[in-house]
C-alpha cells in the first residue's frame, strides 16, 4: 500500500511541450465508489491495472494497485464500469528534479488539461514552471471519478477556473 | 477472466465431515456493490484475493480473480469494506468426480452451513450425496455479499430454510 499525495493544477499555456519525456494513452473507468473507497480500472499502454484508493484525506490518500492483465482490464471498463470510461493522453515533463504528469483529456472532457505532482509531503517545496495555472487539488469537480460522471464539456464555461 | 457457474445447497447432517481433503479458514468483505459488480477482498490463510464479480446471470457470472499481498488485504478489510466481515471455514470434500466446498460460517453467521459445487455448465449432471440438503442457488439471503449486511443470526428462525 502506497499513501498517495498529490497536488493537482490547472495549464497556463502549451510551454511545458518543450520539456515531454514520454506520453502515454490512458483510458480508466469506475468499478465503483462507495464513501470509504473507489474502485478504478485503467488501461496504459499495453498494461492493465486495478486500483483501490481510500477516501481523500486533505490531498493524502491511501492507494492499493495492481497489475492485471490488459485483455481482462478492457473487457471490464466495458461491461462493469458504472460512469463513462475517461480517455486522456498522459505526458511525462521535468521539471528541476520533479516529474509532472500533464493529462491531455479527450473525449467529453476534452478541453481539460490538468498537471500533477506527487510530493512525499504535503507541504513538500517544489519549482513552479511559468506554464503552471491554478491550483485545484481541493476542488471535488476535477478528481478524475467525477469527470467520469460529470464531465468538463458539461460544465458551464463561467464555472471553469482558468 | 473465469465464468462461474455454482449451486448452492443447504447440509442436512454432518457426515460430510467423513470425507475432508483439507480446511482452509477464510476471511472476506466487500469493497462495494453496484448494480454491475461486486468487489471482494478474501483473505485465505495467508494468501489475498481481490475478487471483482459480474451481476449474477442466473447462477453464472463473470469473475476476475487477482492474488494481492496479504497483509494489504487484510488493511483493506479492515478500513475500506462497507460490510461487516464474514468469517468461515472451507472444506473441500470429494464426492464422486467433484468436489464440494463446505462453508462453516462463524461469527454473526456462525449457525449456517452451505456446500457449494462447481460446475461447467448449468445443467451439468453430479451425484448427490446423503447429506445434501434443500438448493438456494436463487436464494439472495444467502449470497455471501448479502450475509455480510444481513448475517444469519439476524434472520427470523421460522424463515431460515431447513
Amino acid at each position: 500500500m502506497a499513501s498517495e499525495i498529490e497536488r493537482k493544477f490547472l495549464v497556463r499555456d502549451a510551454s511545458w511541450q518543450d520539456a515531454i519525456e514520454r506520453s502515454e494513452a490512458i483510458q480508466q473507468g469506475y468499478l465503483a465508489q462507495t464513501d470509504r473507497a473507489t474502485i478504478r480500472v485503467r488501461v496504459m499502454g499495453e498494461r492493465g491495472l486495478i486500483t483501490v484508493k481510500g477516501v481523500t484525506n486533505g490531498i493524502t490518500r491511501d492507494e492499493y494497485e495492481y497489475p492485471i492483465p490488459v485483455e481482462e482490464a478492457r473487457a471490464m471498463l466495458e461491461t462493469l464500469s458504472v460512469s463513462s470510461v475517461i480517455e486522456k493522453i498522459r505526458y511525462q515533463v521535468r521539471v528541476g528534479t520533479h516529474r509532472w504528469e500533464i493529462d491531455v483529456f479527450a473525449g467529453e472532457n476534452s478541453g481539460l488539461i490538468l498537471a500533477e505532482i506527487e510530493l512525499e509531503r504535503e507541504d513538500a517545496p517544489f519549482e513552479r514552471p511559468s506554464w503552471l495555472g491554478e491550483e485545484v487539488s481541493y476542488d471535488p469537480r476535477y478528481f478524475n471519478a467525477n469527470l467520469a460522471r460529470r464531465p468538463f464539456r458539461l460544465w458551464p464555461v463561467a464555472s471553469r477556473s482558468s
